[in-house]
C-alpha cells in the first residue's frame, strides 16, 4: 500500500489529496508556518479555502511536524509556492537522508522559477542538486506536474485532465509504475517525457494570464465587456510566445500546444490568481501594492514572481525578448516598469500586423 | 478611391462596415431576402443587431437591388452564412460576369463547408470553380477571412487582431497591397499564405466551440461554476484536433495553433451563438430543435451545419476520426446520433489519458 505526504496545505497540496484518497493512499497533509491556520480548521473538519472536509486517510500536520509527516511515505508532493520551495526541499532532504535505503518518488505541484545560491533556474534543476549531494547517485525520482487543474474545481472532482512532466529512461518507467496508480475517473493523467517543456509552460502561464486580468480591468466597465476579441487575441500570442521560451529552454515546441500549455493557460486565464492580480494592476493599482494585498489575504500571485525572475532567466538563452517575446516585454513594462496599462498594452498590439 | 461591397447585413458583414468606413471606404451593405429587417432597421438609423447605427459612407440595400451594390466596387466582402453562399455567390457572378475588364477583390467572412453539386468542399474551393467557370484564366484574388473577431465587438472598436488567409504568388502580392488598405489602429491584420489552413481552421473552431457550450449546460448549476478544468481540457482537445484536421486537409499545421485557430476557438468558445447551441444541447434540448429554434430567432448555428457535412468531408482525407478526432467523434454522437451529452463526455473523457 502506498503512502504519501503532501508538503503545503494551500490549495492544490490540499486537492491532490481527494484523488490520493480515493486511490487509498494513506495521506499527510502537512502545513508550512504560513499554513498553521490551514491545518487547524482542517483539523476543526472543514478546509479554509477549499470549504470541505477534507477526505478519510488524510492527515493534516503542523509545520513542527514534517519529520512525522514523511515518516514511512513513498511519495511526496510538494505544493508550497515557489518562494518557500528551496527553504522546505532542503528540510526535507536533510530528515529523508537518514533513510538512505529507501526511494522517494516526488511530485512538484510548485509552479515558478527560483532563486538557488544567486542563480535563477527551474525548481527542479535545483532540486535535482540538493537531492544529489545528500544521495550521491542515486536514482532521483522526479515529476513535475503541469496543468490544467484548478484546485479548487480538482477538491469538487470536476473531470480534470493534467499533465505529469517525468525523466526519460529506466526512471522513467518506475515513475510511470507509480503514476498509474494516482489517478481516478475525474483526475485524468497524461505524461510527457519533455519535463524541461512541461515546466517551463508551468511558470510562463501564470505570467501571460496577467493580460487578460489587466484587459479586464482596463475594459470591463468602459467596453461593457465586448473586448472578447483582444483577450483571444493575448491568449494567442501567449501560447506563441510560451512556445518559443520552450523552445529556447531547450524543450520541445508542442508541449505549449498541449495541456501544459494552452490547456493550462486557459483555466489560469479564466479563474486564476494571477488574472485576478492583473485586474487590480488595470484598475490602476500599483503592481507591488497588487500582490502585497493580494499576499496578505492569502493569495500568492506566482505570475508577479515568474515575472520578475523570468528576465535574468530567459538571458541564459538564445532568445530575444523584446522582438521575440513582445507580450512578455509590455508586461514586465507594466508590472516592473510602472508604464500606464493601456498606453502600454494599446502600443503593443498596434505595432503587430499591419 | 476603392469601393466595396458587402454581401450579407447579418453580424459579421455589417462589423466588417465599421474598418471600412474609417479607410474611407465607400461601401454598400447588401441584405439576402433574410436581411430585409436588418436593412430597413440601418436605414432607420440603427442596425437591429448590432445595435449602432451605421457609419458615413456606408449605404444599406435590400436584397433586390444586387446589381446596385455591386456597381462600381473593387472589393466584394461575402459575409452571408454558409446555406446562402453558393447561391449568392452564383448571382454575383452572373452580375459581375458582364464587366469582364475588372478585376474584383473577393473576401470571404463566411465560415463553413458547403454543398456544391452534392459534394461538400470549402467554401473557396466552390468560389474558385464557379468565377473560372464564368472568367477562364483570369486572377482568381481571394481572401478567406479568419478569426478571431466577434463582431459585435469589432462594431464597437474594440481593438482586433485577425488573420487573412490568401494564395501564394503574384495574386497573393496584389492581395496583400489591397489588404494594407483595411486595417484600421482597432482592426489589425495578419496575413498567411495557408489559405486551406486558415478556412478549415473557421469550420472547425465553430464545431468544436459547441463542446464548451455543452459543458455550460451540463455543469453550471450542478456544479456551481466549478468546471473551468473540463473546458480547458476540451479547448486544449480541440485545438490539437483542429491542427489534425487542418494537416489532413493539405494545410500547415501551425496555422491550428495561431489566430485563426486557437486564438479564434477562443472567443468562439467564450461568446459565440455555437457555445449558446451547445448550452441548449447540454440542457436538454433536442439538438435539431436547439437548431430550428435558434433559427427562428435569427441566429444561424454554423457549427452544427459544419459538423454535419464534416464527416463526408473528412472522409476523403487520411484521418481517422474515432481514433484521431475522439472529440469530434463524441460531438458528432451527440449532435446527430442522440446520444446523452453527459454520458457521451464523460465516457470520451475517461477514455483519455490512464
Amino acid at each position: 500500500m502506498l503512502k504519501a505526504a503532501v508538503l503545503g496545505a494551500g490549495y492544490m497540496g490540499s486537492a491532490i489529496t481527494y484523488p490520493l484518497s480515493d486511490n487509498g493512499i494513506e495521506t499527510n497533509l502537512w502545513g508550512t508556518w504560513l499554513d498553521d491556520d490551514l491545518i487547524s480548521g482542517s483539523l476543526d473538519g472543514l478546509h479554509p479555502k477549499l470549504k470541505k472536509p477534507l477526505q478519510d486517510g488524510v492527515f493534516p500536520m503542523y509545520s513542527k511536524d514534517l519529520k512525522r509527516a514523511v515518516s514511512g511515505v513513498d511519495i511526496i508532493f510538494i505544493g508550497v509556492n515557489s518562494e518557500g520551495f528551496i527553504p522546505v526541499f532542503k528540510m526535507l532532504i536533510d530528515i529523508i537522508g537518514e533513510t538512505k535505503d529507501k526511494n522517494y518518488y516526488f511530485f512538484k505541484l510548485t509552479k515558478g522559477l527560483v532563486n538557488f545560491n544567486g542563480k535563477i533556474v527551474r525548481a527542479s534543476q535545483a532540486a535535482r542538486e540538493i537531492f544529489y549531494k545528500k544521495f550521491g547517485s542515486k536514482d532521483f525520482l522526479w515529476t513535475t506536474v503541469g496543468g490544467p487543474v484548478r484546485a479548487l474545481d480538482l477538491a469538487h472532482k470536476t473531470v480534470s485532465a493534467t499533465m505529469y512532466g517525468i525523466s526519460e529512461g529506466i526512471c522513467g518507467e518506475k515513475i510511470k509504475e507509480i503514476i498509474s496508480r494516482l489517478s481516478t475517473d475525474y483526475y485524468r493523467i497524461f505524461t510527457s517525457d519533455d519535463l524541461t517543456g512541461v515546466e517551463t509552460c508551468s511558470t510562463f502561464k501564470n505570467i501571460y494570464s496577467i493580460a487578460p486580468g489587466i484587459c479586464d480591468g482596463l475594459f470591463r466597465e468602459k467596453k461593457e465587456g465586448l473586448y472578447h476579441n483582444t483577450v483571444a487575441f493575448l491568449f494567442n500570442q501567449a501560447s506563441i510566445e510560451i512556445s518559443k521560451v520552450v523552445s529556447a529552454a531547450g524543450g520541445k515546441k508542442e508541449t505549449a500546444f498541449n495541456l501544459a500549455g494552452v490547456g493550462d493557460l486557459h483555466v489560469t486565464s479564466v479563474a486564476g490568481r494571477n488574472r485576478r492580480f492583473g485586474e487590480m494592476v488595470g484598475k490602476g493599482i500599483d503592481p507591488d501594492t497588487a500582490f502585497k494585498k493580494m499576499f496578505e489575504e492569502g493569495e500568492y500571485g506566482e505570475g508577479y514572481t515568474a515575472l520578475k525572475l523570468a528576465m535574468p532567466w530567459l538571458s541564459n538563452f538564445n532568445i530575444n525578448v523584446k522582438t521575440e517575446l513582445p507580450l512578455l516585454d509590455t508586461l514586465h513594462n507594466i508590472i516592473f516598469k510602472k508604464a500606464e496599462p493601456y498606453d502600454e498594452l494599446t502600443r503593443f498590439i498596434k505595432n503587430l500586423g499591419s
